[in-house]
């Protein structure tokens, strides 16, 4: 068996495997992969390019190390945007009690996850997040702010991702309505040229902070992207950095018992046999981390979920990650988890300090807590569930604060660039995205054609519309039917019979 | 092929399972199973014990129809309960604009999902909820509250749930600690004579709403469970109850192809091969829909994940069940959805008014809305799956209202009791529940047992104090590292070899 507990005091954190019975046998026949993989590793930090469909680099280590970036204008650059957020957020007055962040998919949840875990009362500033293009979402959001006491902060790479223009668009608008400057408030978080950099310049923004090139949107939490939220609402951005470059200092080790990423990577293999075949179901024990398993869902199932190899090879792989918070989850599908399909492991993440002033010290037994329940919930969740032969991992902290979310942080996403390596899979694109992007465009241009033709004079059920266009009848039927609902066409009768006109 | 869309032009709904290709030889070789499923339906509901093992009825579909109780008491009690909640609710003055539910699992979700899915700025009162033995997250959610205007509902059946007893017990003592009288801001949910029913009447609290044995968790938010903190949010509750009705007339029908519910549960059978090999991946595109996910990964897994069939047989059944909402989650793991392993289903959860009033108007392009682009994402996620042979289910709801609410609640009520059937399993015990809890319990016995030989002078690492009470070490190193991480017992070193003491 392989040595399965590793302590990390410097970090405060361990790793503990030994609910996962990873064979020596293993570590041994991986040893020459994972020997590349750590080859590879170094590779991509010292500035090879990661993704040759898309000819980028990969460089999230380099924003908590400045110093490692292969070019020194990109270290300048790294350096420089760090002190112009501290400089711009110092430089605030208190007219802004509240932070509005338009952003989506690795633009948001890095964001909401730090947010989330590290709110205390005495917050400088709330932050709040529009992540869709749902307008009655967005309504709820903004309605519930005072837009004069407002910073916005709109966050996307290409300035073109519609869910954040989108967003961006109706709070510009809802602050034209109330009668109040936008760029008195607005701040663009994009790739400099960017559609949305060159509304912040034209429009005299309060501020524009860079997206690089080679920061992906899933490991951008923390260059600007996540760092501005963390400073605009008071969070130690220093710590969190030092804490993701602590972990990454860790995590280069080859020694594979001593690399809580590695093992990590391993457990993954081991768990689903290098193909995804169990779930990893993210359980922290602890309310400010419920995020967590959001987080990594993206982070994994973007990075992993990949129909081809490096060679070019159909695989199909993949990581599924869903889960909440421990000890909630017990009440609504631990029941699956132990009585269930053996089609999944657990990521116990458990927080020493309870926290919670009175409330932590509060006996509601003799000598016993409210936190004693919630570790004691843990300890025997993972018993029963090895009791019937199912695996855990459990990831310990001391305490949540920015040093340790910024370990957590840099140690997942080094242990998804190791385990990608292992069944060599590249990590850092996500073509699988395109496609529904590239249907949603088409479902638009043909709610434009049927508009269009409507306004003609023409008239018909969802299948005679459809045949009339050579349209898919289902695609039809579906902008007719949303256009319908909204009033801006009309319908006579229901279901497949309706007739619509204009 | 199997007709596969139903437009429930009544219920303001419809169903689309034309992306689930059920071959017709399925529905007829279950036909027979069908018949059985919906006899065995009818009896549950007319009286029959569901539950051998707990000698229990099952009667959520009574709450909606108390005609339809077996007995003209019960029929009598749940009237009588609806009434008692809108007396006590128009009876409270304007003291309480908050209320602060404390309850976990089936006295959680359900109400947090009507919570969200129904607010409005009009609401009258902000519903907030304690759902974890969390000391910390507790402290977090009380600290944000004015405890001299908040209406506290304590939602438990056995009232001996630690999370909630836990939860409780810090509130008290928060209200104590501001020199407030808790009883008279306190209301209780419960089984008549639970150890909370004794403590309400003990302290005269302001209300007592019953829990009925008829009833479980995770089918409970139609009972005062549900319907107190949605009547007391200012939302219509004769509303929810009447689409659960409505919803419970269609899917009475032993039609196939006109029940819902039955077409949802042949589906869940074809995705999984009547095994649950897919997961079922929930995705409404509606922000305030975004906790049907968690809502129905209770109901789903809760109920179908079974060791055993009702003959006893090992087999392992369940459902997985994961999700968030789009077009959010098109950024976070479409991308495996598309080109990852075909182990999942999707639900895709449609809303046709989009809502938002302005925002919902906004053209960000001629003759384009932010609701067209949620409804074009979804299409093109939907067909985007499709063309690589991932199957999905369309659910589409005029609207987010109480009835539909309602409605789409009764209808996977009803789903998971058709499937349940068809696999022949119970969907209406959690046996898995208790092995958590019992080892739990050990650990804290382990804790006791602990604190006294180190009071009593012992000392030394995890192990020898495992080695010396010939207890589980991993157990003994956890209980002990939590304590000392609290300052309540002290450590010399870290890790496995750190050195316990009084």
């Amino acid at each position: 068996m392989h040595p399965a507990y590793l302590d990390l005091n410097d970090l405060g954190m361990a790793l503990d495997l030994r609910w996962m019975h990873i064979p020596d046998k293993l570590v041994a026949r991986l040893s020459d992969s994972l020997e590349r993989v750590h080859r590879e590793m170094g590779d991509l930090e010292a500035g090879a390019i990661a993704n040759p469909d898309e000819g980028r680099q990969v460089g999230h280590y380099w924003l908590r190390a400045p110093e490692r970036a292969p070019d020194p204008a990109i270290a300048a650059a790294i350096r420089q945007v760090q002190a112009d957020i501290g400089r711009f957020v110092g430089a605030l007055d208190r007219r802004f009690p509240d932070v509005l962040l338009v952003g989506i998919g690795g633009s948001a949840l890095g964001p909401q996850l730090v947010a989330d875990a590290l709110s205390t009362p005495g917050d400088h500033r709330r932050v709040h997040f529009l992540d869709n293009t749902d307008p009655d979402g967005l309504a709820r959001v903004l309605a519930g702010l005072d837009l004069s006491r407002t910073l916005v902060v709109v966050v996307s790479k290409s300035g073109g991702t519609p869910e954040t223009r989108n967003g961006y668009l109706a709070t510009r608008a809802a602050f034209q309505a109330a009668d109040l400057d936008f760029a008195r408030h607005a701040v663009a978080v994009t790739q400099e040229g960017s559609a949305l950099d060159r509304d912040a310049v034209a429009g005299g923004w309060l501020a524009r902070f860079p997206m690089w090139d080679w920061v992906g949107g899933r490991t951008s939490v923390l260059s600007a992207v996540g760092l501005l939220p963390a400073a605009l609402q008071g969070l130690d951005t220093a710590d969190l950095l030092a804490g993701a470059r602590a972990m990454d200092e860790v995590t280069r080790s080859p020694d594979v018992a001593a690399n809580p990423a590695t093992l990590l990577a391993l457990a993954w293999y081991q768990a689903g046999e290098g193909h995804g075949r169990r779930a990893m179901v993210v359980l922290p024990y602890k309310d400010r981390l419920a995020l967590m398993a959001r987080y990594l869902q993206q982070l994994v199932m973007e990075s992993l979920g990949k129909a081809t190899d490096r060679r070019g090879d159909t695989v199909h792989q993949g990581l599924t990650v869903y889960g909440n918070k421990g000890s909630t989850d017990q009440h609504a599908y631990v029941q699956q988890l132990r009585e269930g399909p053996d089609d999944f492991f657990v990521t116990f993440i458990e927080v020493l300090e309870d926290g919670g002033g009175p409330v932590g010290s509060l006996e509601v037994e003799p000598q016993v807590t409210i936190g004693d329940y919630l570790s004691g919930f843990l300890a025997g969740t993972r018993r029963a569930l090895a009791d019937v032969g199912r695996s855990s991992i459990t990831l310990t902290l001391d305490r949540v604060d920015a040093f340790r979310v910024g370990a957590l942080i840099a140690l997942y996403e080094r242990a998804v660039g190791l385990y990608a390596g292992l069944i060599e899979i590249n990590a850092y694109h996500q073509p699988g995205v395109e496609a529904g992007k590239k249907a949603a465009g088409a479902v638009l241009a043909l709610q434009r054609t049927l508009l269009g033709r409507l306004a003609e004079g023409h008239r018909g059920t969802a299948d005679a519309l459809a045949a009339d266009l050579k349209a898919d009848p289902a695609d039809v039927h579906h902008v007719l039917r949303h256009l319908a609902a909204n009033g801006r066409i009309t319908r006579t009768g229901h279901g497949l019979e309706a007739i619509y006109a204009a």
